[in-house]
């Protein structure tokens, strides 16, 4: 009846700044997304993404994003991601030497042309030119392909496993270095994420990277879990919770950053990320948002008193 | 790198009206907790723990804990447990023709000692009396010994997995039918789950029926979900989440049911529960509790689009 060890450490990659910041209606200044990097640096993150090389009309909340990630570059050790909608969103992204450029395909039609203007094998072409201009600048900037509404999408419904694989092979195919899978809608459940997320692994090894799950129907620990048992250590999370969907006014956002450190490190599966740190920077950021839902339990709760006793264990 | 198969089918054991509404201010009236008895069976739940046998005084909420008995004994098939903190209580629980009677015993020797004022040895004792008292009434009511704070407590700190087991094994020995564990405080994460959870299904078997867990810290769920990996098919759980801990104001409770069934039934784990239905449940029950704090993710999201089709796959 046991099942395999977990990994030993994990990753939280923060995408609260991109992800949480574009769901919602606060614009928040530059100087506080500095503040929240430079405290989620000293409470241990070492990955974050800080925004989206998107047309600042579409989302002016990430309008800084340059500015953001030239200040986070200066943190020794921070892995800096951004997200790239496109071929011109990579040529900033490489312009501002992120570590990382993470290009979101929708495995649903219907989500990909609403949302990207584009069918999912469009972005695979663009992902063929992103990785030729990559190439070409000699640039050491990673590119990943994110596979979204992997589990389901409100437009289209079901979204068949087999067509997220194709489009997963597919982006590795078209020269993304690694790819990861993302539940935008909260439709995962544990035993839907064992499925999809074991044949992944089985295609990409190595280079699937990571697991990005809504909270919008209270499930993101519960499939981090089932991800985990499968040996997947890098997952997705937002300070607060925050985010979420505009057809779902006050659903959560992405896994709150608080409560997936807390989970991963009861369950013996090292973070680095100081969580006592990391509740005091999110009662600031909470602070920032004041108007805007924020979620997650930790915050309220605080540690368990055997916490400490726990992790040394 | 696969889990073992998940349960066909998992009973959710409804404990809004006992563990939900002993923790919060609102007094609900006996005609209320009918009305929510009588719509959660229609819902399609066939387990619900309706009060407690405790002093009035001490628990003015469940003080009708007797006559909502009585109205729930009237629907045909509803299983209907009551807890009982001691002999007295147990015997009315017997006069009344309870289902199930449950004997909760802590773990931990402070909480026990703070909260039923004897040992957990005491209870033990206690369970030897309920067993024999039972056994003279020729009742079928059976007995189930639910040892709780089994993952940690908010004033002793650790409690140990080997006086976790050997007390639930103390409470087999001395007559219970069965035996439940419950993480009373939310200090259980996935993996001390499958740790304990392992162990207790090897010492009780069959005899071991249920898993409690608070939602304090986020991972009510994610807990369920390790349990049932186990083979674990009964959950306790409450409308709304409500519930709590006096000394985590805001904190919610149980696992939310119909977070929980959605959960189980995506997972492809038959519970029988109609969640629309529960959901328009919660939606009155919410109001019926206007100012107390209510939990849960589904009611404001709303189920998937895919919800029927991942279903009846």
């Amino acid at each position: 009846m046991s099942t395999a060890p977990l990994p030993a450490t994990a990753v939280i990659r923060e995408v609260g700044l991109r992800d949480g910041l574009q769901s919602i209606q606060t614009v928040l200044p530059t100087e506080r997304k500095r503040e929240w990097i430079r405290d989620a640096f000293a409470a241990g993150q070492r990955e974050i993404e800080v925004g989206s090389f998107v047309p600042a009309r579409l989302l002016p909340q990430l309008a800084d994003t340059a500015d953001v990630l030239a200040f986070a570059k200066t943190l020794p050790g921070l892995k800096v991601s951004v997200l790239v909608p496109n071929l011109r969103g990579a040529l900033h992204a490489l312009q501002a030497g992120a570590d990382l450029m993470i290009l979101p395909l929708s495995a649903s039609h219907a989500h990909s042309l609403a949302n990207l203007r584009k069918t999912p094998d469009e972005v695979v072409q663009e992902m063929r030119k992103i990785r030729a201009a990559r190439d070409a600048a000699g640039s050491q900037t990673l590119i990943e392909g994110g596979v979204g509404t992997a589990f389901g999408c409100t437009l289209q419904g079901e979204v068949s496993h087999d067509e997220v694989l194709r489009l997963m092979q597919a982006l590795l195919d078209a020269g993304a270095d690694r790819v990861s899978l993302a539940d935008t809608v909260g439709y995962a459940d544990p035993a839907s994420v064992s499925r999809l997320f074991e044949r992944a692994l089985r295609i990409a090894g190595d280079r699937f990277c990571c697991g990005h799950f809504h909270d919008t129907r209270g499930l993101a620990l519960a499939n981090v879990y089932a991800a985990l048992q499968l040996g997947v250590s890098r997952f997705d999370a937002s300070l607060a919770g925050i985010g979420g969907c505009p057809h779902a006014p006050g659903a959560s956002g992405n896994a709150a950053t608080e409560d997936l450190a807390f989970m991963l490190q009861s369950c013996g599966v090292r973070t680095g990320v100081d969580i006592e740190a990391l509740l005091a920077l999110r009662h600031r950021v909470a602070a920032w948002l004041e108007g805007e839902a924020t979620h997650g339990a930790l915050w309220r709760a605080g540690l368990p008193r055997t916490f400490n006793m726990a992790t040394t264990a």
